[in-house]
């Protein structure tokens, strides 16, 4: 018998609704047959979509959640009062229930890292971090990490961050000793704000920290550091400005193929959409928690949903980063 | 008799050397007839390319400046223990002779904002900033301020910002009311680091100044702004990551079209260059002075000094951003 991996669906939150999460659950299905799905939401919705979309039931199971985080919540009233959430109830799912092998949610960034932390850091209560493993210049990866869990940041905690980057690194490609970069508005290692300049310092003394000092925004992507370390509120201009960056590109090129009817240039497009969708990549992975927890956009359509449970999937079978013992710091 | 136009160059402090800006220099003079250039820097090397490159002697002026500010040097450093730098001879250049129009610089940005705080701030000594006007995605301009200037900001330096970029975008392009947005993690009032919560409020609350709210990064150049009001670290990501992320599809599109062969992938190459290819934009211009200086950077090479010189002609006819009247915060 082939193994079973269940995973968690957070199916509020999304700016389009339910809809399209629940229409990627079902594709996932059938992408995947080991794939199994707890939907988390509205109980009446969930089961009328269940049939209409002709899930497999031996495979699907509905957990009510009448509460909805919203993006107006703070995280600590998201956390604390509603515990009856779609998001609450799949992360204490995900803690209680060992079946479980990682959740997927588009809701409120900030609420999620407040839960995660609150039901699956463990003892040792790590601070979780929100990583993106980005498709680099060279055909390697780099993990931007913190692209937006923590928007303050102390240096010790983009410490943190290099850490729980290498170690995702590690593990899911194989690096022995990622090479780290530091996010900074110049090379030299008198660059930086306060943030960065301290940084610097820690990052060149630590133990097991492969440092490779200052990476400017223009190499950010290029393929030069394994793991690149900022602030969340850095990472998230990075990934967003590439994303941005890039759609924009895409847009000018289809307007240029329509305009000239080029077959050529429309293979193009189609050539650098499979490198630069950002969207289609899934989403920002958790690290720092028990179990993976992935974060895909607001926006994130059903195709979001489908490969970020191939990307669960595909951690299950190397847990090592979200192993505890592993990731005290 | 037509009217003349006199810049000063400095140049030292580039990456490829003092050939190529002289040879930009060399270029500007030959582009415009209008142009007068005061060359800054080693006498005897300035005094033998001035003949071998065959510049008109009426037109070209050197000043001798025996020392140089690198990147390495700290901004005070540089401005009260090499005032014989061609840096620092060049503002107090701009400064007492009232025939320059404007300075270009290729050398350390730090050394830059605090001698043109020495040299050109006036009276108010307004703190400058470093302004870089972008082609935004829907034909339009933004001007993203700051860019590097100041890397650890307050709030009210970035209300400082929104001013200064809104008189440049009035004065260059005649928009009445310059649209400010302010860079953050998320398009809600209540998202963003410590600094841009409060820098929100600020903003809201100013007079003169058309706040637009938050804008996300994959927004940054999408035209929803006029002005994109950041601090120095956060406007330099913005500014290096999108030509990080322009850079490295051009040069897959190249590579695509070498392998194709084909000639409409050429031709798409080409329209994209002329609206991707920052380096060839000219470089930031720091606000707040009373004459205009113009930094490009440190790789720049002989296309830009061309370009930024074409700027600086442009901005004599129109001079309103650098006088200090108009300036007052």
């Amino acid at each position: 018998m082939s193994k079973v991996f269940k995973i968690a669906i957070d199916t509020k939150g999304a700016d389009k609704g339910a809809d399209e999460i629940v229409k990627g659950a079902a594709l996932a299905l059938e992408k995947d047959t080991r794939l199994h799905i707890l939907l988390v939401g509205d109980g009446e919705y969930l089961s009328s979509q269940v049939a209409s979309l002709n899930m497999p039931n031996h495979r699907v199971e509905i957990l009510c959640a009448p509460d909805e985080v919203t993006n107006y919540d703070n995280p600590a009233d998201a956390v604390f009062k509603k515990t009856e959430s779609s998001m609450m109830r799949s992360l204490a799912a995900l803690s209680e229930r060992e079946e479980l092998i990682g959740m997927i949610t588009a809701g409120n960034t900030g609420a999620l890292i407040a839960g995660a932390l609150r039901y699956l850091s463990g003892k040792e209560r790590v601070r979780p971090c929100l990583a993106a493993v980005l498709p680099a210049a060279d055909g390697s990866f780099t993990c931007l990490v913190d692209t937006g869990a923590t928007i303050d940041c102390t240096p010790s905690m983009l410490l943190h961050f290099a850490r729980l980057g290498s170690a995702l690194m590690r593990d899911m490609y194989g690096i022995e000793a990622p090479r780290v970069g530091l996010l900074s508005n110049g090379a030299e290692p008198t660059k930086g704000n306060k943030l960065v300049k301290e940084a610097h310092v820690l990052l060149a003394d630590a133990e097991g920290i492969n440092f490779v000092g200052n990476i400017e925004g223009n190499n950010a992507l290029s393929g030069s550091c394994d793991v690149l370390v900022c602030d969340g509120f850095a990472g998230n201009q990075v990934l967003k400005v590439s994303e941005g960056m890039a759609m924009r590109m895409m847009t000018d090129i289809a307007k240029y193929a329509k305009r000239t009817g080029s077959e050529e240039i429309m293979k193009l497009f189609g050539h650098l959409m499979s490198v630069y969708d950002f969207s289609s990549l899934g989403g920002g992975i958790i690290l720092g928690c028990e179990k993976p927890v992935i974060k895909i956009r607001g926006s994130a359509g059903a195709d979001a949903v489908v490969s970020t449970a191939g990307m669960l999937l595909n951690m299950a079978e190397n847990r090592a980063v979200f192993d505890k013992e592993k990731n005290k710091i």
